[in-house]
């Protein structure tokens, strides 16, 4: 079987993180991550365009087929989930335009694929990945969260086709 | 002096309107409007990338030189600010992309330009577009209100460039 490459994403107004991993079997390595940070002196329009095309130039660069995203928790700040909802389309439409399938998951589905707790907080987080993708290096907390979702992603797709193969 | 054509975006994940409108001076006239309505059964990103592939389309078709969409008012319900907040960003790009400013406008703002004052209702916005636009014939309640939000900023335009002249 070939390895195939999940890109992550972690979408924030001011910092949105992604990561690339490859699977092949059960096997999981890391590709790339980073942050990107529009910004905030520049008008909305333009920081979404920026999250938009940076996304794309990730897309052209790393060839991912499949993407995740973290679902969207709703703050009791209703202008903060605006801003998330915002940042989240601009990141979800570039997969989208490549063909991609966006999956979404809820942050403690992928804080069980990767800690083991739905729970966990993001200094757990950022440790397993370390120790998950040890090749990653230093990660920011944003670029752990968004290789977190594409783990995340790589284990329920797994399931999946076991699943398929199950039948 | 030539007619400069304005994009006005009332953004929804359901129901997007649109609409372009001439502004020479002070004469205003209607050239298009329309309502995207993706298919709710889509999954969240291909109904974000159907809204801006569509906003780019109608961009390509009908050359606005500026657009302006209405800012979004929150609601107490998270998941509904959360939607609205995605289908804007999904609309905002599309210009910024075509290199187009995006002006922003509380529904007061655009409500008091087409009809007097910011406490007016949908059906006396409704009235005023027909009034104003008597070419744009009847217009669903979302593209009255995209060419509501175009008409607010060519308003807002014309008092800018009165400023400007004055000094």
């Amino acid at each position: 079987m070939n390895a195939i490459r999940i890109l992550g994403l972690d979408p924030g107004l001011r910092r949105t993180g992604w990561g690339v991993v490859a699977v092949d079997g059960a096997r999981l390595s890391h590709v790339a991550h980073g942050v990107i940070a529009p910004d905030h002196a520049l008008p909305l329009a333009e920081r979404l365009l920026l999250l938009f095309e940076t996304v794309v130039e990730i897309i052209a660069l790393h060839a991912p087929h499949e993407a995740a995203v973290e679902e969207t928790f709703m703050t009791a700040n209703g202008a903060s989930t605006l801003k998330l909802g915002h940042a989240r389309a601009a990141v979800m439409i570039a997969p989208a335009q490549a063909g991609l399938v966006v999956a979404e998951y809820a942050a403690k589905v992928v804080k069980k694929a990767v800690v083991g707790t739905g729970g966990a907080d993001k200094v757990q987080v950022a440790f397993m990945i370390a120790r998950l993708l040890p090749t990653a290096g230093a990660t920011t907390a944003d670029a752990a969260d968004a290789l977190a979702v594409a783990i995340a992603h790589a284990h329920a797709r797994t399931r999946l086709r076991r699943l398929e193969t199950a039948r």
